[in-house]
């Protein structure tokens, strides 16, 4: 049998608890190639919030009634695939649950790398990779570039803030509140914006950014991403990974500074990170090199047990977690 | 002596004629490498409005009292520059006025194209270079391609209609009212917009474009924009151009459909044209080729002498021209 989590109804504007119902499944019995895993932890990320519309998207929305998917690290607990051992730890898409039966190709054997297992759900997987590819490749960054990144605390920006100290630029991180962006200052980051303080963004930034910025790193969209249109120089690059202040209220991005997209020469480009799947091993090689440099610093707000997956997801909306959330089982 | 235009007072929202006044001034004597221009047609564009507001852009303000600049064609009546002959016909920046003296570097002859000369303020000049440079660089549109195009009986957007058939791709474009959308069919465009007709634009683009638009040429921002961020298939590419619709109200651009430049993964790519001239040659080959194949139609709306120019500019914010709006002296 398994715990799991199901959408039971499809949330409008913030998701409540009602919207979600833990049910018992019996599982699959053990075919051929297949593995039994038993998840020590659980992820929950912004993105998931998009897949509890039913609206075409990039990712399929989840299903009512059906246990929802999510990134998770498990340890194998029953083995008929060769190569998989019981004890093995691995990496999967089977989340928001406490036990699962899947073909051992979709459990992927965490690399050598020395760090926690759940790492790999946060600064050292998804969204580290996010981090990594939507800097150097998506917003083509490089070493001197003022670098501004938005939610500089959660899981993807304070990596963010980290690549971009390590490889030579100057980084302004946003976050909310005193304790989070004292944090953000620890990681390196060259000034910090507190959002929830007192007086415009705008403002906060022009005082931060003297000289304007030339990379936007957006993982919030809104008035964060209006203040970085306002305050781009020319040529600059925007990397747009999420927009999590429109998530659950829909309301549409009001832009007062759009036109500057054309005398500025300003690039904006969505991305996902699936799309850099095939160039991992640059990650995991750049990654492990920072980490033996001690240039990574990693940061977790840790929920415990299955019965706290929702809160654990909805506090992502309130800026609930420092660095990755994740739920520990 | 000579009768320019000058800004009198900065227009708040849209310009009227108190903004402007005519006045006579003396003409700078002749000196060596100089020539005199007697200015034959002066263009107006709507990236004009943005040099009449005291901000730091892509060019400076306009100053108060003092002539405007702007694209001209003009005969050259006096000479003192080798090379320059009196009956020239010349392409300059110092428009909005009847004559002026400038020196020969500043005065380009116009190619033997076998096009009348106040083409090159429109088709086959800076109009036709941004659409040019815009569709088939900045937006790396390629054949085969479903592209929208807003403005589409403008000077721009016209030629964008045209280039892109020229080049094997499927073109929808915007315009408002039934006599310019049957003139944008005309030229070719495989369906055609009234924005101005009653109905949602996204409804109006969503039955225009069944599989979706792969690059969107945005001349006016606001709405259009949103459309196609909601229509844009994965990758799209939109080259912004212009955003005619926040130039003179400074309202904000609402974008319900911004987070889908994420999963899309949409490039968004500002550019002026100014940043292309070093390859002037390419556009005039194509162009040259599309001529005689039959490939290209302008169209023109002509004021009349020089005490017309500020209705004419007033005009491009109502739609008051199709094809390239120019004033004929």
């Amino acid at each position: 049998m398994t715990q799991a989590w199901t959408l039971k109804s499809r949330p409008m504007g913030t998701p409540t608890g009602d919207n979600f119902e833990l049910v018992t499944l019996p599982l699959d019995a053990i075919g051929p190639g297949m593995v039994r895993i038993a998840n020590r932890w659980l992820s929950v990320d912004p993105y998931m919030r998009g897949r509890m519309n039913d609206v075409k998207s990039y990712t399929p929305p989840f299903a009512l009634g059906e246990p929802m998917q999510g990134g998770a690290v498990g340890e194998i607990i029953e083995s008929a695939a060769e190569g998989h051992a019981i004890g093995d730890m691995v990496l999967h898409m089977a989340g928001w649950r406490d036990e699962v039966v899947i073909p051992a190709n979709q459990a992927q054997k965490l690399p050598a790398l020395g760090v926690p297992p759940q790492a790999f759900l946060g600064q050292m997987g998804m969204p580290g990779m996010t981090a990594y590819f939507g800097l150097l490749e998506v917003a083509s960054a490089k070493p001197g570039d003022v670098v501004f990144v938005s939610a500089a605390a959660g899981a993807v920006g304070s990596t963010v803030v980290q690549i971009a100290k390590a490889r030579g630029m100057t980084v302004i991180g946003s976050a909310g509140g005193e304790d989070k962006c004292a944090w953000v200052k620890s990681l390196g980051a060259d000034a910090v914006i507190d959002y929830k303080a007192e007086g415009s963004l705008l403002k906060k930034l022009a005082a931060a950014a003297p000289n304007g910025i030339d990379v936007y790193f957006d993982n919030v969209g809104g008035e964060h991403l209006d203040a970085a249109l306002g305050l781009a120089n020319e040529r600059a690059r925007f990397a747009i990974c999420g927009m999590i202040d429109m998530y659950n209220t829909g309301a549409p991005t009001k832009l007062r500074f759009a036109a500057r997209i054309i005398g500025a020469r300003i690039r904006i480009q969505g991305f996902i990170v699936s799309d850099y799947m095939a160039r991992a091993s640059e990650f995991y090689a750049d990654m492990a090199g920072w980490l033996q440099s001690g240039k990574l610093t990693r940061e977790e707000t840790v929920h415990e047990g299955i019965g706290s997956v929702p809160d654990a997801f909805i506090g992502l909306f309130s800026g609930g977690n420092k660095g990755k959330m994740l739920v520990k089982l």
